[in-house]
């Protein structure tokens, strides 16, 4: 079966796109981007200083609405930082998706503290809310403001949902669980730039989004990522940590805390404003890219393209394709044979649950988790294959 | 007299050089970074994927010697990284020197480790390993091949010498002392790229060397920074541990210890690349600059300049005045005077002891450091001032 799923796969592509080698995810570069690299090049500014960290800063507060944008070096540093503004700290525990990118459960063993996994849904692959508010109801408690884990007498500080390939979760479950159970909300937006809930932009609902710039994102810095967020004693703090603590007025080396050097260099974001500046082109070309997958992919039976969510308008960063239910054992043979044919396709995250080194903390069943991850095939989504169709 | 040493520095700088402005220490850019940058774009690999990481890491083992070199994001997640290699943990002390950039001791303390501050010397300000021996001999105790603290009953791991502004530190007297001792030794080299001691290239005589590629080193990256080593077990596990500890070998996104996101982008190695393939150009200049400041600020008798240790050839990354024990409460109000007159120069760093996060810590007497360091004044130190003496 799996030979006959992948052949038609396979004949999808090679009849719609013209292509030698169909790569998963890369970024739309031209000439602007030689150009703000040449300039950071004459001007001796490649480094901290340098007018394109503000320029690029400025573009992403544009086009999130956030009032405060801090760039940084990596989404994995963005996280990281967030998670100390959420002063999560040891023997804290932090609520985090069994289905993600591994970066969202190590930043909170950065700061020592404890992820505690959680189910998602299968639609959108989002946290489940529903699910995991009957869970707090039975294993938490909310005594002076602060959730309590009644099984490990633990504080539960914080809540990271993920919107997963840049589909937004349930953002008002979202809000209205983290009202009822005082979980500080990093809103894990690293697929996400672009995409929007209620016509806002994802990131910009909870107390701290954060976003990724990496290479196969919608647009890159080669490496790079950002704290959002409207709240300005977080944004102050976050930019004092991510520039080793130093004291700003200070001519000598003082330095408050343990402090990180995480700031983005000014020839990284140089790179990414030449890509924010055609975002609205980027994100409707990977719009129509994913109407054209939906209409080719709708003949086959054995597998469904994942839509956009209700209320959602999303960035389609990584277009992915759901086997059917009986066929979630063969994923892994479908992509060896899609790779084998120059379709570089990828199975979806590792479950964080079946991770050894996660296997001691705390977990609610991830039965949906467990019978989604494996059906899903992301697949090539670079918004120029749209030029590509024959 | 602040005003007369002040006014004597800038007359050397007014009269000897042609200038605008002096930055304390701009990369030498041109052309080929431009090219090499335009590489990245025209091939779509400005991230992960791309020649010039490997290049880059090619080109510093061979100047440095080390067999295996693991390029990271800056020389802080380089310092972090060989920490974890050290197995610095919960309750491990490592000593650092009090007269350092703060990295030093923060890289500790991502580890939950416990920096133990010692003292410096005051001819180069590296470590002072006589003081060093005597304070060990009288606090600590080696048992079973540990290095335990007697007063705090902890273990002593490791020794982070730093070569300040590229100076190496006595390495004789650190090998002897660290096998006695039985300490993991890793170099900080963030300062001294092309820096050798009996032409041996430092940050290769420990168990680990970092060097740094930031923005005002004598290569720089953007940001950056490397790993050596000539140990092959621990530059296997720098390598997992700076790409998220991801299996390598799987095509499921399995990780088997909690990693980081450290990775240099290829656009920044490119940069890097650009200029480390003139490096010993590079070196020449600095040296050059060197004797001619030498030379003319051996005319000011409040003064001395810092030339490189017995056994040594320094890169000379930062050219260092040292004020006359009599002057150093003037240094603030005379780098204040330089600023003012477009010669940029700065202080040394803030002594870790003097730091009130790291207040609570293990030290030694730092007398050494606290009648030095208010002395030191960074001069302009670019390899190109060298094509602007009059």
């Amino acid at each position: 079966m799996e030979k006959k799923i992948s052949q038609e796969i396979i004949n999808i592509f090679k009849f719609k796109f013209k292509f030698k080698f169909l790569h998963l995810h890369e970024p739309d570069l031209d000439k602007s981007s030689v150009q703000y690299l040449k300039n950071c090049i004459k001007t001796n500014s490649v480094s901290t200083i340098g007018s394109f960290v503000k320029k690029f800063e400025e573009k992403i507060s544009d086009l999130t609405g956030a009032k405060y944008v801090i760039t940084t070096n990596s989404g994995t540093s963005a996280l990281h930082i967030s998670c100390l503004l959420a002063d999560v700290g040891k023997n804290d525990e932090v609520l985090v998706p069994s289905f993600t990118f591994v970066a969202t459960a190590n930043a909170v063993k950065y700061c020592n503290g404890i992820p505690h996994f959680v189910d998602i849904e299968d639609r959108h692959f989002g946290i489940d809310f529903d699910k995991l508010r009957i869970y707090l109801k039975k294993i938490a408690v909310v005594k002076k403001n602060f959730c309590i884990n009644k099984n490990t007498g633990r504080r539960i500080k914080a809540i990271i949902p993920v919107h997963v390939f840049g589909h937004p979760v349930e953002i008002k479950k979202l809000l209205s669980l983290s009202k009822d159970f005082k979980l500080f909300i990093i809103e894990d937006a690293a697929d996400a730039l672009g995409s929007f809930y209620n016509n806002k932009h994802v990131g910009t609902f909870g107390n701290l989004g954060i976003l990724s710039f990496n290479g196969n994102k919608p647009i890159t810095c080669g490496a790079g990522g950002a704290i959002i967020t409207n709240n300005k004693v977080l944004a102050k703090k976050a930019s004092h940590l991510v520039a080793t603590a130093k004291l700003a007025n200070s001519n000598n080396f003082i330095f408050d805390k343990v402090g990180y050097n995480y700031r983005m260099p000014n020839i990284n974001a140089a790179l990414g404003y030449s890509q924010i500046i055609k975002i609205r082109k980027i994100l409707k070309k990977k719009r129509k890219l994913f109407l054209f997958y939906k209409k080719i992919f709708a003949k086959l039976l054995f597998l469904k393209i994942l839509d956009e969510p209700n209320k959602s308008r999303s960035n389609f960063w990584l277009q992915t394709l759901v086997l059917n239910k009986e066929y979630k054992n063969l994923s892994n043979k479908i992509i060896k044979n899609l790779n084998l044919n120059k379709i570089y396709v990828r199975p979806g995250w590792e479950l964080m649950v079946n991770l050894k080194h996660f296997s001691k903390y705390p977990r609610m069943d991830s039965l949906t988790a467990k019978n989604t991850y494996k059906r899903i095939i992301n697949i090539p989504s670079s918004s120029f294959l749209i030029n590509k169709i024959k």
